[in-house]
C-alpha cells in the first residue's frame, strides 16, 4: 500500500494543514449553532439521556445479523447447516462416539428451505434444550480452553433466531439421551428483547434412534451448487473429518453418502488451564479475587498450567510478595507486581499435546481422493502459542494435472478446528499468509499482493483451544502475527517440496526438447555419413542407433 | 477464484467421493468408541449439561476483544481514540454545537498510554454516566435509524473494559451539562461477569468548561506514526469533518491544531421510521404485537415511513385483511399474508434527504488541501436503499504529481458516516468495489483481483442511517450488493473524469513529441532551402519562423 506523502506539518496550524478559516466568525460560534443553518435540532443533555436504553444481545444480532453469517439468503443456508453440523460433530466426539450424521435440506419454495441435521451423539438433557437453542451466549464451550468447533454459545440459537425472523417458524429439536429414556420434542422461539427462550411446544415422542439429537429449522434461503455452497461445505467437512460418516440429501433430492475414511476417532483434544504468559493484568486481578485457593502459591499452581510450587515461589519472590498471602483482597498494585513477575519468569510453553490435528497422512489421503493432480505434499507443524493459547497449523497442496486450471488464481481451502471456512477469504489470516509467501521461489507465478496463479489447490488447517475469528460468523481467522508466521512456515514447507518437483519437471522438459531436436537430425546425419564414408544401409542404421543410444545415456547423466 | 473440478459425483457413495472404507469394521463401530483409542473421555448428556453456562456479553468481548478492534497494542490506541472522538462529535452535532475537540495522548511507558478526549458538547446527565461508560450494549443510537458515528452502544465501554483488562485502571469521566450546573467526575469499572458498571469514585469537581465531557483512559498500547496510526486518523477525521476544530497533542508532545474549514454544521441528519420493504417477517410479527396503534391501518401508517392511509388500505386489501383489525393478536399466517402484501405493494423509496453527506465541494477542498496532485475529481451520489435503509456514496480522487508514487498500488481512504476506517481494508466493500472497477478503461494499470497501480488517492465515503459493518470494531463495510453497486457507480463517475484527463495528457504528450521532433529539423530545412533557393539569412529566418508558427497552430487544432 502506497504511503502517500501528506502535506500536514505538525505544530503549524492553518497553513500547515491547509485548513483555513472561511470566515473570521468560526471561533466565536464554537459553542453556538451556525446562524445560516435552517433548523438545527438542539438537544440538551436531558433530551439525550431519555433516549439511552439497554440493548439485548439478541436485538443486537438481529440488527447485525451479517455478523453471524446471515447477510444473504445463500449464506444463511450454509451458516445454518454449519452451526448445526458443528454442534453435532462436537457432541459425538465429546462423548467418544464415531459421528454418523444425516443432513437433509428440503425446498419449501425457491426462497424458503427446511433444514434437518441429525446426529448419533449423546443427546441433550431435557432441561437444557430451551436455553441451548433459544438464548444467545449460552453454552458449554466458552468458559474453557479446549479445541472444539463451537466456542461461543451463539451459533445454533442465532440460526433459530434467523429462522424466526424470516419465516416466523420456531426451531424444532428432538433429543434422546439413552435407550431407556424418552425422546423429547421441543418447538422453541427467542424473546429477542429479553434474549430468553420461549417454549412453544414440548412433547414426548416416538423416535427410533437410541441416542442423539435432531434439529430442524425453516429459514429464508437460496440454494446454489458449487464450492461456496452447502455441497462444497459437505465435501470439505468430509475431508477434514475422515472419521465422520455423513449422509447428505440435497434440496434436489440427490442423496450423497460420504462414508468414513478413518475407522477411529481422532486423538481427543484436552482441556487446559490458561498459560500465565497469556493472561492480562485485568484478568489476573479478577482471578485473584475469584479464586478458591487459600494463598498465592495455591492460586498460581491450581489456576494456571505450567506453574509448579517452586515456580510459584519464584514468581512471588520476583513480585516482592509472600507465596502464603491470601489473594482475595490483593490490591491493583500487588496484582501489577505479580503480572510483571509472571512476564519476567521463564516458563515452559503451554502443553502442546492437547490439540487434535488431522495429520499429514489423512491430509494427503483426503486431498488425493478429492482432486486428481500430478503432485501432492502435506505438512503438520508442531504446536505454537499466541496469547497463551496453543495452536497448530497444517497445510497441504495438490498441483498440476488437467483438472486444475493453469491460468487462474489458485484454489484456497481453509479450515479451523476441522470446520471449512467458505466466506470472507480476503479477510483471513490464511489468505494473507498465502499472499505474503513468495511462491515465485517455488516456480509459481504471483503478482504483488495477489494469490499465486497456477494449477494448484492449497489447503490450510488451524487447530487451537481458542481460534480467534474476525467475526461471530467464524468465517475468517484474525491476523495474529504468531499465527501468520506459522501458516507461512507450513506453506514454505510444502512450497519447497513443490519447488523441487517443478524444477525437476522443468529440467526434464528441457532435456526432452534437446533430445527431440537432435533426434530429428540423426537420420540426416546417417545419410550424410553414408554418402561421405560409403557405408552400407545396415552400417548406417547401426551408427544411427549408436548415436541415439549415446544421446539417451547422456540425458540420464 | 478458480473453481477446481472436484471428483465427487453425488449419489455414488464410496467411489464417487473417493472415500473408501479402510476396514470393514467402521460401520459397526458407528455408535461405539474405536477400540484402539488409548483413553477416550466418554461424556454423557448429563456430564455435558453440567458444563452449560450463560456467557455475559462483557465476558464474550473480553475473550474476543479483537472483534472490537483491540487485537494489537497499536490498534488498541487507535480504537480507543476513535470511540471517544466518535462520541464527542456525535454529542456536539446532536446538540447543534460546532465541535471543538481536544485529544491528548500521554506516554506513561513504551507500552502504556493515557488518552484524554474532551469536547464542548452538551454534557451527560449524571445518572447516565455509569451505564454509558461501564456497560456494553447500552446507548441511545441503536434503537433508531439516523446517521451517526456510533450506533451500537459498545465502543466507549469496550475501550474502558480494555483499559481495565490491561492496566487495571478505571475509565475517568468528567461532565457538565450547563453553566449553572456542577461538573461531575466519575471513576468507572465494569463487572464483566454481570456486564454492569461499578462506580469506583464519584465527586463534584471544579472544571472550567461550561458544558462538555472529558473522558480519560489508561491502556496498554503502542504508538506509531503514519497513515494507520492516530496521526493518520486525526488527519482523515479533519478531512471528513470540515466543521470540527481539533487540537491534537501527540505522545511526543507535538501539538497540532486543525481549525475548522466549514463555519457551519452540516445539514443535520434526520431520524426516520423503517421502510416497509426492509422489514422481515419476524420483525413485522413482533411490531404487530408491540404496537400501540389501535388497528392495522394505524399500525402501518404510524410505525413505517412512506405508508399513507390509502396505501395502508391497499396493503390490507392485498393481504385479505381488514384495515380496522386489531393487530396485537395477529397470527403468524396473518403476519405472513401482510408481509407478502407489503412486498407486492409499490411504495415510495425511503426518504433520502435524511442523510448528511460531505458534498463534492468540501470533498475536493479537503483532498486538495491534504494532497498535492495534478488532477482532482469528486462525486456525491444521490441516496439509494439497502434492506430498507437509505445510504449514499461519495467518492473523490487525486491523481498525479510528484508526491504520489507512480508504481505502487493506489492509496485508498475509506470513511463511514464521516469516520475514517483504517484497518481491515481487504475485507471492506469499498476495497472490493475498487478492485472490481475496470480502471484500465480510464488509463490506469491494474492486475486482476488487485488494487490499481498508479499515482492516485481514492477516497470513498458511505453515509447511512445504519452502516452494516463486518465486525463490532467498525473497520470495514459489509459487502451488500446494493452498496457495492453504488460505490462502483461513484468510482466510475470520477474514473471517467480521470480518463478524460489522462487521455488528454497522452494526446498532449504525443503532440509534444511530434512537435519537438519537427522543431528539431526546422533549422536544417531552413539551411537546405537557403542553399536551394539562394535566399538571404533574413528570408531563411522568416521561413523558419513561419514553419514554426504553422506547426504551433496545427497543434492547437
Amino acid at each position: 500500500m502506497a504511503n502517500a506523502q501528506m502535506k500536514r506539518i505538525p505544530g503549524k496550524p492553518a497553513a500547515a494543514t491547509g485548513r483555513k478559516r472561511k470566515s473570521g466568525s468560526a471561533e466565536s460560534e464554537a459553542a453556538a449553532p451556525a446562524k445560516k443553518q435552517p433548523k438545527i435540532v438542539r438537544l440538551t443533555a436531558t433530551d439525550l439521556a431519555e433516549k439511552q436504553r439497554e440493548i439485548s444481545v439478541s436485538e443486537f444480532f438481529t440488527k447485525n445479523r451479517h455478523l453471524l453469517g446471515f447477510d444473504s439468503p445463500a449464506k444463511a443456508l450454509l451458516t445454518t447447516v454449519k452451526e448445526a453440523v458443528d454442534n453435532a460433530l462436537d457432541a459425538c466426539e465429546e462423548a467418544g462416539i464415531l459421528p454418523d450424521l444425516l443432513l437433509e435440506i428440503q425446498e419449501i419454495s425457491e426462497t424458503r428451505y427446511r433444514i434437518a441435521v441429525q446426529d448419533n451423539g449423546p443427546g441433550i438433557v431435557k432441561a437444557q434444550i430451551p436455553k441451548i437453542f433459544g438464548q444467545l451466549l449460552y453454552g458449554s464451550k466458552f468458559h474453557r480452553l479446549r479445541q472444539s468447533r463451537g466456542q461461543q454459545g451463539i451459533g445454533i440459537s442465532a440460526a433459530g433466531m434467523y429462522g424466526q425472523l424470516t419465516t416466523g417458524k420456531p426451531i424444532t429439536v428432538i433429543s434422546r439421551i439413552g435407550a431407556g429414556k424418552p425422546a423429547h420434542k421441543f418447538d422453541i422461539q427467542i424473546d429477542t428483547r429479553r434474549n430468553a427462550p420461549v417454549v412453544v411446544a414440548d412433547h414426548e415422542v416416538e423416535w427410533t434412534p437410541q441416542h442423539g439429537t435432531r434439529v430442524e429449522l425453516e429459514i429464508e434461503a437460496t440454494y446454489k451448487k458449487g464450492r461456496h455452497s452447502v455441497d462444497g461445505y459437505v465435501e470439505q467437512t468430509a475431508m477434514a473429518n475422515p472419521h465422520a460418516q455423513i449422509t447428505y440429501v440435497a434440496p434436489t433430492g440427490e442423496r450423497t453418502e460420504l462414508p468414513r475414511v478413518a475407522a477411529e476417532l481422532p486423538k481427543p483434544p484436552q482441556e487446559i488451564k490458561p498459560h500465565p504468559h497469556g493472561v492480562e493484568l485485568g484478568i489476573l486481578l479478577k482471578m485473584l479475587h475469584d479464586t478458591k485457593a487459600k494463598n498465592l502459591r495455591g492460586f498460581l499452581t491450581s489456576e494456571f498450567s505450567r506453574v509448579s510450587p517452586a515456580v510459584a515461589e519464584e514468581i512471588a519472590g520476583t513480585a516482592g510478595l509472600s507465596a502464603g498471602m491470601t489473594t482475595q483482597k490483593a490490591a491493583r498494585e500487588q496484582a501489577e507486581a505479580l503480572y510483571k513477575a509472571i512476564q519476567a519468569t521463564k516458563l515452559m510453553a503451554p502443553p502442546s499435546n492437547v490439540l487434535s490435528p488431522i495429520g499429514e497422512e489423512l491430509l494427503l489421503e483426503g486431498l488425493k481422493k478429492q482432486i486428481d493432480a500430478r503432485f501432492y505434499a502435506a505438512t503438520s507443524r508442531s504446536p505454537s502459542v499466541y496469547r497463551g493459547n496453543p495452536f497448530l497449523v497444517e497445510a497441504a497442496i495438490a498441483f498440476g494435472g488437467e483438472h486444475l486450471p493453469a491460468d487462474e488464481p489458485i484454489t484456497l481451502i481453509r479450515f479451523a478446528n476441522r470446520v471449512p471456512l467458505l466466506y470472507q477469504q480476503s479477510a483471513c489470516a490464511v489468505t494473507k499468509s498465502v499472499i505474503q509467501t513468495n511462491w515465485k521461489a517455488y516456480g509459481i507465478q504471483q503478482s504483488r499482493g495477489a494469490l499465486p496463479l497456477g494449477p494448484m489447490i492449497v489447503m490450510v488447517h488451524i487447530a487451537s483451544v481458542w481460534v480467534p475469528f474476525t467475526s461471530e460468523s467464524k468465517e475468517a481467522v484474525a491476523s495474529y502475527p504468531e499465527i501468520m508466521k506459522d501458516i507461512k512456515l507450513a506453506l514454505q514447507d510444502v512450497g519447497r517440496k513443490l519447488g523441487i518437483f517443478i524444477r525437476r519437471g522443468l529440467r526434464e522438459a528441457d532435456a526432452e526438447k534437446k533430445r527431440s531436436y537432435i533426434e530429428k537430425y540423426i537420420p540426416h546425419i546417417g545419410i550424410a555419413l553414408q554418402e561421405i564414408l560409403a557405408i552400407s544401409d545396415k552400417e548406417k542404421d547401426k551408427v544411427c542407433a549408436t548415436l541415439k543410444d549415446t544421446l539417451e545415456r547422456s540425458r540420464k547423466l
